[in-house]
């Protein structure tokens, strides 16, 4: 064990700072993994503020990880040293409940182990994150990551790319299907060019108007402007499925109105705990759905990452040095990023 | 056209008194119906009170209507002078919109045209319901009533029957399934009959115990009193389907937190516009959905019926004179009443 170079926030109001970190020596089934990327989930941003009430420090953020395997435990059979690798928001689950044989861990029974902030299920120890040199992961929870993807911008695709595919399957969207999505973050850009690579017809719902161009060159037909009643009434039933991205709470109401019957509301941004008022009625009067989606499994990741190889898909960015990272949270909080930073760790080298 | 016996609410306050009333004659595609039996609905009850702020009076009430065809227009294929038939809460929609091709008339775009208050769509008259000797109702509006019914007790299957069976078969309610029904009224105690016939294992939740041997007898496996805190958090996670038939505002977090992973939650019985504050993460994190699910359409309201007779099942009914409605309605809002009131419409030739 050596200390290898980290980021991490000691407090709520301390940002994130240079910290030595230790990594564990890889067990029979680990993989260790040298980080080029990691991507700024703005879930990283709440841990390190500890707006959820449930940050140990320190805290070493990061989940949307891209490297390169350095070395692998004596078990490992489908990674090799060199393979360019992934790791997403998990990193163990029970691997015994319903979910996890379903390959669904991120609704595992016992609880999964996040990428970090979490506890390690065998020693106790902390999960640290990726802002960091280099991660050590079991096999089951590391992806192949294709060589066609560009390995920065294909970073955020283990958050914010699963997170709007996995619904977007699951609940079956397809051919000739009228998709719309709701905000155009991180998340939603990801859900306009999945819907129309899965042959939607694709609206944006945005608060304003200057979105539209980058909507459509993401992929969308339409833009609706969600400030404009007038707009939102022309919308009403349109849709098959709405993917919801928006992270805070806000009027689920209007985006039910816009579903058809039998059209599914799918909730994946709405993060914090939040009490939206809910009509009931427009829920009964057309069969409507509302549902939530929390990331994706693990085969589900992989099943996206060759998705997005085979559709040439991935996440638009900015590369960051991590020196600037606090700077970069502060602009992410203005919603000032198009639209995922991505931290080029070999910056960290450096500090 | 001669005039009829009927009962109708001129006011809000007036209660239902004997009323005078003109069918029209058949349509080529009409059916003459003579009224042997007519349930009451809570629906009735809003109605009549104007609650929803849309009453037209007089009202005549009444879509849980059986009898026996007495003629027939010119056009009638599937009924004769003679045939026991039924109506529900649709005597007409527009016949052309997407839903309407789909046999799904209760989501009409266009509207459908209620069996009570409602407007007809070709000479623009209103419609009154099955408080009445006889009811005129075009042929695709009107249902089979299966031999091996009892002809009262079926009457409630027109709207607390159809609204139940419904959803169970659209979400996929099957043989293994864990399903729980909220409430044990008229449409309780029809979703318990219908799940346990699906083959589900069925709890109830209810407010109290008192209602448990009720729901054993319907057909429940278990009672679940959801005033109480220990058995809810008994009930976490455990349930495919829940149905919730509770009429009034109420909170479903609870019912939300008792879904399993991929768990729908259907509400039929909210038909009064309400904001049930929602958490939305538990939807999120175990992938569960919230639907609502309006009564049904005409060849699933058939599917249904013949379903009742192949299995046995009826509504529990309580014998009503008309003459004592007013007095029905009364106890219907204390909640007394197992588990529906039924008209006897002899009773009204004495009036």
């Amino acid at each position: 064990m050596t200390a290898i170079r980290a980021y991490a926030a000691q407090s709520p109001s301390s940002g994130v700072a240079p910290f030595s970190l230790v990594r564990r020596q890889p067990r029979a089934d680990d993989v260790v993994i040298e980080i080029d990327y990691c991507g700024i989930c703005h879930t990283d941003i709440h841990f390190v503020h500890n707006d959820w009430g449930m940050t140990q420090y320190p805290v070493v953020p990061g989940h949307e990880i891209v490297g390169r395997v350095s070395a692998v435990g004596s078990g490992v059979r489908r990674f090799a040293v060199g393979d360019r690798v992934g790791v997403g928001c998990l990193v163990d689950s029970c691997r015994a409940c319903a979910s996890c044989n379903d390959g669904l861990e991120q609704y595992c029974e016992r609880g999964w182990v996040a990428t970090y902030n979490g506890i390690d299920r065998e020693d106790g120890s902390p999960t640290y994150g990726g802002y960091s040199e280099r991660i050590v992961v079991s096999e089951r929870f590391v992806l192949r990551m294709p060589d066609a993807l560009d390995p920065a911008a294909a970073a955020p695709l283990l958050c914010a790319g699963i997170t709007t595919y996995s619904p977007l399957r699951h609940f079956g969207v397809a051919n000739g299907h009228r998709v719309a999505v709701v905000g155009m973050g991180g998340l939603g850009h990801m859900g306009v060019k999945f819907a129309r690579a899965l042959g939607a017809d694709v609206t944006l719902f945005t608060r304003s108007s200057d979105k539209r161009e980058e909507a459509l060159r993401c992929g969308a037909h339409d833009v609706v402007v969600s400030s404009d009643p007038a707009q939102m009434q022309a919308a009403a039933a349109r849709f098959d499925f709405i993917l919801d991205t928006v992270p805070v709470a806000h009027d689920l109401n209007p985006y039910v109105n816009a579903l058809k019957r039998d059209g599914t509301l799918i909730l994946v941004g709405m993060l914090a705990p939040t009490d939206p008022p809910l009509h009931t009625l427009p829920l009964v009067f057309a069969r409507r759905r509302i549902a939530g989606s929390l990331i994706g499994g693990l085969p589900e990741t992989q099943q996206m990452l060759d998705f997005c190889a085979e559709h040439g898909i991935v996440c638009d960015i900015e590369r960051l040095d991590i020196r600037n990272i606090n700077e970069a949270y502060v602009r992410m909080q203005r919603g000032d990023v198009r639209y995922r930073f991505v931290i080029d760790m070999a910056t960290l080298r450096g500090v």
